[in-house]
């Protein structure tokens, strides 16, 4: 059987399926239509093409040995008709055909197909405000714009940037003009955090810390108002105030481009991604879709998600190409697995935050630890910090984020998770699971197995912890009447106890069992140490000792530390 | 209600189980007994304290933050009493007794549990030849070896060293002391390849490789007959041959220390472990195992396994600790995952081996694949060789191994899987396991993604692939007639088709499709690529075109480099 395949977006999703689906039937015929001059590049890669790690654009358009994926590459190598510059403008399912305009020519065409497959991808969203279309206004969403914007600050002509946003994109685009040119840059956020649905509040300050560290400003809870300039972008006004700046980058998330499937009558959500079913199939029978332009189910809640990623397109163009070969292949959903390099930091995620959770309709905790992420006698080690957010009563693991300098060990952790979420893991699943030990690589008591542990400690009542975003508050309250126990055994560093008269006490841990009655009964009482796990040890003597308002701080001084709180 | 806990053994899951019982019932009482001057170390660190990484002993025996674990610090601290230097030389079920003899006086003590642990660890395997007691022959198994080890080499009377046995601890000492100290090192292997049991043919070729470029020899398929030496060790010799060697280390495996329990009645294998259930119970209901004493299931397999790890030692500590208190924690097995850094290369593996699938009963394949290990575009990548192995009919995953540069990214990959084995995946689960994407951290169809693939590919037939192992043999067997179609389309480096004229044919794979008919048609053709990715194309195009006789080179010169086989 030889068919003839019509594939609409040339990126991801589209080269992926098109290219497996010719191996597995050769004699068939694919045609591939893009409206942009080039396609099949690694839109991920933008940022650091803009830094100058990537030093030329094709090198984002390029296989792994140089070769650009032009449409001759597609025409030699994998006997596939692409077709830049072309735009479907419609889909006839009756006929079984699009029609597709030739831009430079404006030359349209009817072709029919056998199978439809669209890959139409997603475009940035547009903030409802005037002043987007001034020069030096960017969003971040095609080689060309990124030519543009590299063009510029390499012109020298940039020293400020504003971006609007505070998503993968905008800090990685912030990280690229701080890092590699120096520039200043002011990122502004509409929440009262950074990476707001993928981080809780204190992993987000921790990542907004080191970022600030490296000279990248943040305002927070800010809403952009109009973007102002004379010829060209000169600031952005928000409720609050003015950032001047030369150059604005908006990355406020993206919206599928699914108004062709809805069109052509295509099921299409209200959020306005197209509906497929578990082979990617829309709800015509001869058509599929998938990447960016469609929604997918999230494993953790059940429902629909909107998840636009580069990985997710590939693995999904590979079940489309095999299902337009007469296969079964599957595609079953997402727990919702990402990552982010922010200088030096890695920061990544998989399933619900607490907020998340809590919004899905769980009776949710989150339990954070943070604790060096191997054998701590070897040289090479960092910090990480974990959370791990379950659910009271089942113990049921909804999801786990985290930040580390070690960020390959970080993204290993979540990976694990990741491919355990879709059966429903428990508590105790994550503390049992075997992950390789050698003191290189990892701690004898897995910083994995420790959340895992730590969360079980947490869900029976054996500890009661408080997050250091949570402490800061009560602490920088003065009513609040915090009273802190330092129950570290070599203590190091500023004298906090002579800073806070009568509101910190050092009393180490292997004393206090000696020292109870310097131990307030009648105050909460929170227990400090490095990590977080002295002050465990702390408050079970105290618990067992009779005292009720005892709570340790998570992460003890290295997570006060991190999130840079001012004890 | 308050009880009495006997722990035999005071290292890695001894103290484990003893502080987690103290925190559930803190009222209780534990005595903790080890018969060596040292406890609580971490006996993984060694070969870093021998290389220098780790500078004082105390460093394997101190917690994160400096505090040195003996025997005052379990008092004050963790309110356990722990005694060193203290034998346990008997059980008594019936009385609910042990008797334990203080080493330095000789006094001995009956004392009353009334639940019991076993944590009595393992012994090096002695092997059955004359010369091991001769000085400078050493194990590897207590602080004291690691001392009189360092002490020996820092004393610059140690020129050259023998290391018998290349599991992970004699390779890990091997790279002790040729990198930091660059004495002369011969690991003698009884197998015909190193890390015999962990890794394939092909994997463990490309680790010994590494090794021997950092200036390690290997001597494989050669028994040791006896060691040698006038007052002091001064050579081993074999059945081959003779290495001279001023020191020697004895690695070849531990057995369980289990003596103890098989007196007191108590159900033990017959390759010598404590038997337990889930629980980690012995056959009497209040005595305990764990660690390096015990067996426990594979989960891949469903049989008993031995794997003496510390990181196993403090999960199934845990789980002790919990049942201690009344809890109902289990321990329902291992899948086997294990990790070792070799100078800069992480090795690494989980589930089965191809010869332990088969061993197993399994029909099983192995897939090799070896690419960068994530966006390629982005500057800081390395390569990562994987196996997969898989049941045919089934398509079961049993086990996931290999080698990389990128150490943490490798022991992630690892870790994912090893997460999933005990669910009984497939390779379509591999091939959809969602890993988080960013371009410093993976590629957007990531390596592991890509293992799974490939091992479809093989397993519906779509591929035919060829280890470089397999290759290489027939390679270099005249009589093979071997002749290899190199498909990479930016040739570099040596002209191989002017080295082996009429064994080595050009054709990159964009103009095969118009080239068939200088494929040889009645020989078998091995396809080359850079890395296997063009190489299984030109196979689809052959396949189509009518070629029988044509395999893929699985890993392609990328795996060839690695492995250093000789084209």
């Amino acid at each position: 059987m030889s068919q003839q395949v019509v594939i609409i977006g040339g990126v991801a999703l589209g080269p992926k399926a098109a290219c497996r689906f010719k191996r597995l039937e050769p004699e068939s015929n694919v045609i591939m239509l893009d409206r942009s001059p080039r396609i099949s590049y690694g839109g991920c890669g933008i940022p650091y093409y803009v830094s100058g790690e990537v030093s030329e654009i094709t090198g984002l358009q390029s296989t792994a040995f140089h070769m650009v994926r032009n449409p001759e590459f597609f025409r030699d190598v994998k006997d596939v008709d692409a077709r830049n510059e072309t735009e479907v403008t419609a889909i006839d399912r009756a006929a079984k055909t699009v029609t597709a305009k030739h831009l430079p020519t404006g030359r349209e065409e009817t072709i029919p197909y056998d199978k439809l497959v669209l890959a139409m991808g997603s475009r940035p969203r547009r903030l409802p405000i005037a002043g987007l279309d001034l020069p030096g206004v960017h969003t971040v969403d095609s080689l060309e714009a990124a030519e543009s914007i590299k063009a510029a600050v390499a012109a020298g002509s940039v020293g400020s940037v504003a971006i609007i946003g505070s998503g993968f994109i905008g800090l990685e685009m912030a990280v690229a003009f701080a890092d590699m040119w120096g520039l200043e840059v002011t990122v502004i956020e509409l929440f009262d955090q950074i990476l707001p649905g993928v981080t809780g509040p204190t992993l987000s300050t921790m990542a907004r810390k080191h970022m600030e560290e490296k000279g990248v400003a943040f305002r927070l809870s800010e809403q952009v108002a109009r973007i102002e300039g004379n010829g060209k972008v000169e600031r952005v006004v928000t409720d609050k105030g003015v950032v001047e700046a030369d150059m604005v980058i908006v990355s406020v998330g993206v919206v599928p481009n699914a108004e062709l499937a809805k069109a052509a009558g295509l099921a299409v959500s209200e959020r306005g991604g197209v509906l497929v079913n578990e082979h990617m199939r829309t709800s015509d029978p001869d058509i599929y879709a998938g990447g960016d332009c469609v929604e997918v189910k999230n494993l953790v809640t059940g429902q629909p998600m909107y998840l636009p990623l580069g990985s997710m397109a590939n693995r999904q163009g590979r079940v489309i190409g095999d299902n337009l070969a007469g296969g079964d292949a599957r595609f079953t959903g997402v727990v919702g697995s990402w990552c982010v390099k922010l200088f030096d930091l890695g920061v990544a995620g998989t399933g619900l935050t607490l907020a998340g959770a809590t919004r899905a309709g769980f009776d949710a905790v989150a339990t954070h630890i943070t604790a060096i992420d191997r054998a701590h006698f070897y040289p090479e080690h960092g910090l990480m910090s974990l959370e791990l957010v379950a659910e009271r009563g089942t113990r049921r693991v909804l999801g786990l984020q985290g930040v580390s300098v070690m960020g390959d060990a970080l993204i290993g952790k979540i990976n694990t998770v990741a491919a355990m979420l879709p059966q429903k893991p428990t508590v105790s699943d994550i503390s049992n699971v075997e992950v390789a030990y050698s003191p290189p690589f990892a701690a004898a008591m897995d910083i994995l197995n420790t959340v895992g542990n730590a969360a079980d400690n947490i869900l029976t009542g054996q500890n009661k912890g408080i997050s250091v975003t949570e402490f800061a508050k009560l602490w920088d309250d003065a009513d609040s009447n915090v009273q802190v126990i330092d129950c570290r055994e070599n203590l190091q560093g500023a004298p906090l106890e002579a800073k806070h008269p009568g509101r910190w006490h050092n009393i180490p841990q292997g004393q206090l069992r000696h020292r109870l009655q310097e131990v307030p009964k009648d105050k909460p009482v929170f227990l400090m140490c490095n990590t977080g796990a002295r002050s465990y040890e702390a408050l079970v003597t105290l618990t067992d000792a009779g005292f009720t308002q005892v709570v340790s701080v998570e992460g003890g001084m290295a997570a006060v530390n991190a999130a840079g709180v001012d004890v």
